[in-house]
């Protein structure tokens, strides 16, 4: 048996492979070395993404440092890849979503890496062909969500092969020993593996190298991610490469429906709203599976109130699809008092989603006609 | 003090990365499980190259396949790489012009990739750009022995980096522990250098690649590489892949002028013939450092004569200069009687070297106008 001593110090664990058990994200920021989002940088994101401006963006590096070039007049830019290991679902547009409200709000550029090598190296029964498939299927979604054109720089390694040139030279710089405490490499991984930290470090430093023009680019991250930012950081100031080091923005993990920390599709992919999901599926899942913060009975809920924290639909809402503060607030407070019912949450999420993704869907199919104004080959 | 029984059983090392001891080739075959190059072969490569026709190519893997597969008409080519830390010395040409000697013979194509990454990758002090320039000065050694246009490819991998998708797909093959046995990576050593494995394994197959031909492809090297023929073979059966496993051709170690066994530039500069060499400096060297096989006085080469077999002069002609055999056998009857003294000995090969390097450098001149009918890019 645990004593309540044990139970209060829960222990949680976040590497860039494995995440466990209740995190702690204040403890986090101070494990990593990263500064928490204050109120003069959120006060200039108030009119970013809600996942900006709503604390699920919480840590960073130096994004004030960004937001004070931005202000001088200095070059700045957006940098965060996408690993094309399966069709998207609403959890990997996160930093995407983030990315896009940067430039609308900083008018900057968005250069999205698509590292379907990486995929293709880590996943064992993912064949090359599907890797590039996957890859240009979510090239669609992402130039979907709206980035500009002429501003937006969006490659697969498989396709702009010139990367390696560029990943070659980091490559020189990183010792196994290094990408292997970072990666967590084991001797059985291919080697392909063993050089993808190369290349992921080529990939947030490329604005730089695209552009021939040393300025900060800044990464919107999952927080477990961090480590390889650091590295990069190293990297940009070795003297081989005199780059500026790139800063961060850190999200905590996004429930699954089921209310899990991290969403892995992989693991369940009932728990996750595919972005070619119908309407009807939506329903469905949102309505089987929502994990709720409501009570058992109605009568229950009427009497007690929900718990908007912990209720997935809630979260949604709160995340990606109530923008406005005073609606938001409403549903939050009627949720809390009992006067909304879980069904009724539910509804308003499910109408939510299938709007955005009715409306996605058929971006999606218009974004065939303009892969050639985002996708830079060689 | 070592008995006479340790005496006899010299020791001797060859791997990929370290050669030292008096080589036993005889065993050497045995304990690489190679396959000595019968009087039978030897016969169909009598109008061949010296290299190839009078036993410096002493073991094979399945060259006696790919001859069959030349006669049944089928597609065979050749392959041979070249790592670009410096400019070229005789030495360096020994697998290409085995190379041209059996595109001569068989009208075959010949693949030459340039593995710029590989000599950045190894070489501290190497610069990325240094590598390219490397690169681009060997292309034009290359160029200058006489490749048929149209049916010799070269590429660097810097510059075709198309090559990336293709070792892409072989890397995930080999794991990290396999390529630390193979090619002795430490730990220490960066991540480009474990990735090069797969792109060694990318060129020795790249003829079937580019080809679209699944087909023989013999790579002429020296016996201290067979490891990396032996890992591609491995590879080429691998059902993703499904090719043809390459043959080998295996060459001794070749001399330096001082005599040892293998010549390598960085140790020792003076020691080995540039091909861009001054007629003076050519000179020069031969006659301080060509380690003779003749006697201290003239009195005593008279009487005693000289011993051709550890003669670099007498080697270099047999490998390189004296086509003719019947010249040939009349040298080294001479040197061996006492008739042909150290110092004509050494004339015949200055004389026979310069006027080799004379058309050389100026082919190497005119190599620069058609650099593009032998290089392929993306």
């Amino acid at each position: 048996m645990r004593t309540s001593k044990e139970a209060k110090k829960e222990v949680f664990k976040v590497t860039p492979w494995e995440v466990s058990g209740k995190i702690d994200y204040e403890k986090l920021v101070k494990q990593f070395g990263t500064t928490p989002i204050s109120e003069k940088i959120r006060e200039k994101l108030k009119e970013c993404h809600p996942l900006l401006r709503r604390g699920i963006y919480f840590s960073h590096r130096e994004f004030d440092k960004w937001l004070d070039a931005y202000e001088k007049g200095k070059l700045v830019s957006v940098i965060t890849g996408r690993g094309p290991s399966e069709k998207m679902h609403l959890g990997h547009l996160v930093p995407f979503l983030v990315a896009k409200s940067l430039q609308d709000r900083f008018n900057c550029d968005v250069f999205i890496p698509i590292s379907d090598d990486e995929k293709f190296f880590v996943k064992e029964n993912l064949t090359y062909e599907q890797s590039i498939e996957y890859a240009k299927d979510n090239i669609l979604d992402l130039i979907a969500l709206g980035f500009k054109p002429g501003k937006t720089f969006i490659f697969q390694d498989f396709a702009y092969t010139d990367i390696y040139k560029f990943a070659a030279q980091i490559a020189k710089r990183i010792t196994y020993s290094t990408a292997k405490a970072v990666f967590g490499l084991k001797p059985e991984n291919n080697v392909g593996w063993s050089f993808y930290p190369a290349m992921q470090a080529a990939h947030i430093l490329f604005p730089q190298y695209y552009t021939k023009q040393k300025h900060i680019s800044v990464v919107p991250v999952g927080i477990d991610q961090d480590p390889f930012i650091r590295l990069t950081r190293d990297i940009a100031e070795h003297k081989d490469f005199n780059l500026e080091k790139p800063a961060a923005l850190h999200a905590k993990f996004i429930p699954s429906l089921y209310g899990q920390a991290k969403m892995s599709a992989s693991e369940q992919s009932e728990g996750v709203i595919w972005l070619s999901d119908s309407e009807k599926e939506v329903e469905r899942k949102i309505k089987k599976h929502a994990f709720s913060g409501g009570q058992p009975t109605l009568e229950e809920q009427r009497r007690k109130g929900g718990n908007p924290d912990i209720d997935v639909s809630f979260q949604y809402l709160k995340m990606f699809f109530e923008p406005d503060d005073n609606k938001l607030k409403k549903i939050e407070e009627d949720y809390r008092s009992g006067k909304l019912l879980t069904g009724e949450l539910k509804d308003i999420l499910i109408q939510k989603v299938n709007s955005f993704l009715k409306e996605h869907q058929k971006r999606k199919e218009q974004a065939r006609k303009v892969v050639g104004n985002f996708v830079i080959e060689k």
